[in-house]
């Protein structure tokens, strides 16, 4: 294994704290070198105690910044076009944070620029792809022992939405994670998407359609559904239940601890995706760092987040009009062909 | 309580017979008092060693048979309208196998008729109004404790389907269940149906649309989904999930015997709805009997059996024609005006 | 099947109402025709509204009543010993409910009279024979698939105990269930017992021994532990898990409807044994009926009666010395020698 | 946070190299500076690729090579006492995989020596005190919202054992885990051990008693029960169910994705301990580490790792003689009372 890597995080909020205190304190072979927020005094407060890091308000200052030799983005969506074309420019791999642009048009010019390049550098942050559980399914699923999958029932629901949150969102920021994860566990591009609005519930903000659900079609056939529900109020739950030919499988249960009391068992739910994708956000980052110091790219690429970018849009025209929405990709470039997305 | 009730069962056939050994051996305050099948042998054979019974091919002559005072329709479903209406004329309670008429327009002639006598003599055989699992979810839901149903997620799965069955029964004889069970859970009537097809399992029979995903709206804006996949392979299985304002309720995960062997732990899925509904069976007809002596007549109507005929015409064109199917009622009689159903 | 057996019901307190209820309106094929109590205006209550009962308050009286072709005895424990033989005496099936006879003495002495007629007139109210799950479970272990049983871990709580209920009752009333279970699970006799005593709850009356945690010897070398709990508050649970030589089995756990709501998943815990065991009564008694139609009797014997009372009155003596305490079985007559009991 | 620790391990065999990686892939903050082992070639291979290690075959040589700034004792345990006082002697912070010290004798030197150093500087390396469902179970129980405990039932088995497992080693090796855990959980020392032997499962090595049986008894008059079974077959299997006054809570069910195909539904079971507490190996080593850096000593003490060696003497003679033993400690030095450990 190389030397230790030296990291340049850019933005320095809620998940670039985080991921700051991952770097520092959880995953070995990798330190902060830089960070740059617009926020001066906030990226300070984020590497406060940490030594050998230099703070910065310009992301080009950050990447130029002695000892930086990777790069995780974790500002807000509109500036990661930016911030990724100044790492391809500098030949820093690059860990993303999603959405990877949060516009189409904008996610195909990063496409295009890194294959012009000729190689992977970036690394876009779907998590999911590192949680435990979804690894044993795609296992399974590629396995053959199930065969063909016909349908896959998803729910992905939060205690609460935070202030801001909009009815598109539900589909380009949460349904997100869906979108990508079912790319991967089948192999398959999304063709079509439909949203249906039940009636929103009572506990949802005014005029927040919520829930939703999101019918998504894939190339080979299958059917996905997804119910999104952001103010569900009992806790954070993300369920998917692949349906095959020869069998089903589930996974998203939770089991933890039973506690039986006042004439009920009961197992709590947790209330935060930071706690049901703790270990997910530390491996995926582990993965990276890993992978970087062997001087190589690996896992989710900057057309799996231009695909998300496509069939979120797809999927927002479909909320508004009510119709079935096809799904239009540009031509894969050559560099994006792999094992798992032939 | 009132005497021991004389049963005309009107068939013979793998129905018929279970009706006639639960009339004899499980519930009291019973007995069947006449059987007619146009297979005279089939009706002998299905009574054999029952004392008492008069065997018949017509169904008038079983009716107007000595000591009949109920009668229990499990002959072929284009056969239930002339066994209603004979009952009917007669004055005989009658509890009718679903489908209650295969169409609309026959079903509709049924309620008429019962209208017009102005009281209830039809219960219709939507057991599933007497499982245990369902009534407890119902009892949860009419409590108000979760708020407004949301959304229904439900899951109907069989091992295979009879030689025979085709892409339409998929809806009107196998959704058909869940169609009654959400208009009794929720006491809404349907609107719309929607129908989607993914491509079909390689395990169902050439040229059947298997498994479907079918989307029923109500008319209070809640959304439900069912898939049915009668050619599953593994199970007979019925799950239903209430998404509601306040939290969620789901059953049917029958957990039973945990077997842990072979690096796994393992529970038994039931092949079949006999032993799945065994007991919601010997309920049905159990508080049907209970009714009758008490000379009343409870449980679905012959509205519900209307109402299940009309959508499930609905769902066979939204199949066809693969668009979202609006669904008209006729006017409901105020006979069928009931603190379920208000 | 023949005909309409006529039942004589002996005690007319708690569980003979409820028999009587069962008999009139559950189980097809008998009625009662005889109920005796020594508190006539309770036996009188018990049979309101059923047609052709002869009340009596002398068990004599009850079994000579016209129309009694077999009797089901449901008084308390200390008259059993009468009841059984006078039931002999006249030839009469009987079913005894739990326990036989209070003490080993007076079981021997009803064992010694069965056997001295050369036929079983007798079955015992042990219901759990008669639960699904309990039968599953034995299927299971008597299929052989995985191997000998090692171990079985057995919990037995109830949410609080009635008046009066004294330490001793926990093992000879309570464990009495398990006693019997054992035996019939495993088909094997039980040689010692020892009771250990952990510190009460505080949620138990003051001098109850609750819990207390009985370990039960098999003779062919298997270990039994029974948690036994009688005011755990939260619900009435039973619970068992095999451990065999080539995997476990466990039932007992009693998932139903699970209810998702305030940061948790909940799933009631039934309070009262007349729900979880319900269907097991009702099987029971159905079990009886239709032996005694056909001139049979099956189903737990006077033997497994004594056997039981014999291990209870060990298990007492074990919880009063601390120590652990062999079971010693009188010879046992040819007349219960059966295949599950070789 | 300190700087980055230097660690000296001890020992290069399954469990070192274990930890020799994990210092120096995954947790961040600590190095490995140095390894000893009599192999050599065992050593140099177990550090292979890493950079700056030092390889000895003399315990001394390996706390005295630069950078060295703790101990991670991971050789066989009748060397844990010698590398235990060497650390001690230079001051070194140190964890000590379990056992401490085989026998209570030698445990209690190391207690001794600690003590008159006045500080303490070992962690024990009992695990499960960093299991994410054992820390749940921990806080609920401290919470007081359960009441007091009454009773804990525990499981522990193996797929099979190694070659040369002893009848004693299910007790004092597999059992101690227990041992620690419940002393942990209840705050209580033990007072007394029975241990009980079912008849041998075929599945076992000839000779070997297993599975056995193990009763503890706890200070405060808790009653615990321990199933070992180390060859049980199937899986690797951890579970605890705590019985309190209020309710009860039950940890090691394990659910992750459940597959229902050929009619059944099924969960896969862990093979190996490694998969079962892979976090809690991480957290443990990680939590040694945060607290080196702080210049603190937490976790697990020499007071608990004595406390468990006399427990499991008196176990292995409570095996061996069939008959309750009772379990006598040393006074505690003062240094051992924490808020944990009162």
């Amino acid at each position: 294994m190389g030397d230790v890597v030296g990291v340049a995080v850019l933005g320095a909020g809620h998940m670039g704290a985080d991921h700051i205190r991952r770097l520092d304190r959880v995953v070995s072979g990798a330190r902060v070198a830089a960070v740059a927020d617009p926020d001066a005094e906030r990226a300070k407060e984020a590497v406060a105690g940490i030594e050998g890091v230099s703070v910065h308000t310009e992301v080009a200052a950050a990447l130029d910044a002695p000892g930086v030799g990777a790069v995780l983005v974790a500002s807000p969506g509109p500036a990661h076009e930016e911030a990724l074309l100044a790492a391809f420019a500098r030949g820093l791999p690059v860990l993303c944070e999603k959405p990877m642009v949060p516009d189409a048009a904008g996610a195909l010019r990063v496409v295009e620029a890194e294959a012009r390049l000729g190689r992977r550098l970036a690394q876009i942050g779907f998590m999911r792809r590192y949680d435990a559980e979804y690894r044993k399914l795609k296992a399974l699923l590629d396995s053959g022992r199930l065969g063909r999958v016909l349908m896959l029932h998803c729910v992905h629901r939060n205690v609460s939405s935070p202030p801001g949150f909009t009815s598109a969102m539900l589909v380009d920021s949460s349904v997100a994670h869906e979108i990508d994860a079912v790319r991967w566990l089948l192999g398959q591009e999304l063709t079509a998407v439909t949203v249906l609005r039940p009636r929103p519930s009572s506990g949802a903000p005014d005029g927040l359609l919520d829930p939703q659900f999101v019918l998504l079609e894939t190339a080979a056939g299958a059917l996905v559904d997804v119910e999104v529900f952001v103010n569900c109020g009992f806790g954070y739950q993300v369920r998917c239940e692949a349906v095959c030919e020869a069998g089903s499988a589930r996974i998203g249960a939770e089991h933890t601890m039973l506690v039986t009391a006042d004439g009920g068992a009961r197992e709590e739910v947790p209330q935060d995706y930071l706690v049901r994708f703790a270990d997910a956000y530390d491996r995926e980052v582990r993965a990276w760092v890993d992978a970087v110091r062997q001087g190589r790219v690996t896992g989710p690429s900057a057309w799996d987040g231009y695909a998300a970018s496509v069939v979120a849009e797809a999927g927002v025209r479909a909320q508004e009009t009510g119709t079935r929405t096809t799904v239009e990709l540009a031509p894969r470039p050559g560099l994006y062909y792999t094992p798992d997305n032939p």
